[in-house]
């Protein structure tokens, strides 16, 4: 499979386009200093993010009917405002709005040039387990210009589910090796690789607490390895290209 | 229902947004130049459009499976290249890539304009009987600044179907009053007020043949007649917004 093939990029988004732990932090930081809390903010990012396979698998074993990401990000969040003891400093609303916060994750710096670069020449999906109003609201708050947003929820199946990669690739109305699923998780692209699209693994180191990064080293099975997206724009030669190319 | 409750716009695409009568005829006046024919491509476009609702009814009516539209405009065009007499002068692949001209559709003049205002204070997304690889191709084809590709394949259902309605209130996340319908068709958007959604009329006279427009005269049901997009901006207070906002 040749990378010359791939006319569309779909990508994992939470932690390979935006960082959520950095994100919540900063957010985090601006309400204790609101509310005269003392919450070790990236703790609470990492207890959050802890929840979110677990509470996946949850639906996947069928243990919950469908539940799309915004609604198994509360149920967390109810157990972690208890866990932390916070549940009397937010009111429902606040709460609420807390929720969105993954409505609201930034990218990471190079996210954005890189994305502007790549799009030029190839379509930019997103191919998500975040439910697509999280999507859409996420690409307004932070510019992320997808031409297209996907997400686990329109087959109501989480990744590493082989549903959402056959959505993807027949919904851009593609063959699966031109379509080349980006993420800095392995798992997923090995499930991506299983059905026959190609993949790059974006390591991104800074995603986890610094006292808990996972083995990052890359399986030699990926097509690219890139350090960020501005390199994977050099490597899939769109770097030089002028303009968004119709692709026709 | 108010429309300061609005918080997103569903659009019909074809001769609401883009003018696939007037594309049809460009590209058909080049081909003709191209290759030395004199086909009177008003009247092909006619003819395809002719065959667009029956075609689909074939599918609602279940006398064909599940077929998404380019396949279904791949059928029309078959009987048309014999209609037409043109079945020699038209390779294969050449007959695929007027096939697609569905992907290359041009916007009424006032469209990116009026889109781009809207897009300040709303989410944008289409509710379109196009695939989504129809629809995405589209969007960079004629840089249509839409939010979020939304499409009757996603559900396997043509509008007027309540389904595709339904769909895009639920993935959007919203209340269904708080989703606007925005179509040159009256019954599009009956079909949308029927769901719960708000209805904005756009009559899009120069669609038709000038021989054969259909009675505009519009519903006094519907929340908002606009005169264009422009006008639709001015309506829903958003000439005057400053830059994206997040709905947040």
């Amino acid at each position: 499979m040749a990378l010359s093939e791939i006319k569309a990029l779909a990508f994992d988004v939470f932690g390979t386009v935006v960082d959520y732990r950095g994100t919540i932090m900063r957010e985090g930081q601006q309400l204790n200093l609101a509310k005269g809390l003392s919450v070790d903010w990236a703790q609470f990012a990492d207890a959050w993010r802890a929840r979110y396979r677990p509470s996946m698998d949850r639906v996947m074993r069928g243990e919950l009917p469908w539940t799309n990401l915004d609604a198994l990000h509360r149920l967390s969040l109810n157990e972690l405002l208890t866990e932390f003891k916070l549940n009397d400093h937010f009111t429902q609303e606040e709460q609420d709005h807390l929720n969105r916060v993954w409505h609201r994750l930034q990218p990471w710096p190079d996210a954005i040039p890189g994305l502007t670069h790549l799009r030029k020449r190839l379509v930019l999906a997103t191919l998500s387990n975040g439910n697509m109003a999280l999507l859409v609201n996420m690409a307004r708050y932070s510019a992320l210009p997808w031409d297209c947003i996907l997400s686990a929820e329109l087959v109501q199946a989480y990744k590493p589910d082989p549903r959402p990669y056959q959505m993807a690739v027949k919904l851009l109305g593609l063959q699966s090796h031109e379509v080349m699923m980006v993420a800095a998780h392995q798992e997923d692209l090995r499930s991506a690789q299983a059905q026959g699209m190609q993949a790059a693994f974006v390591p991104r180191p800074q995603e986890y607490s610094p006292h808990n990064v996972p083995d990052l080293t890359p399986d030699p099975a990926f097509e690219v390895l890139a350090t960020d997206f501005m390199d994977l724009a050099q490597q899939l030669g769109t770097l030089d290209a002028a303009g968004i190319q119709p692709n026709q």
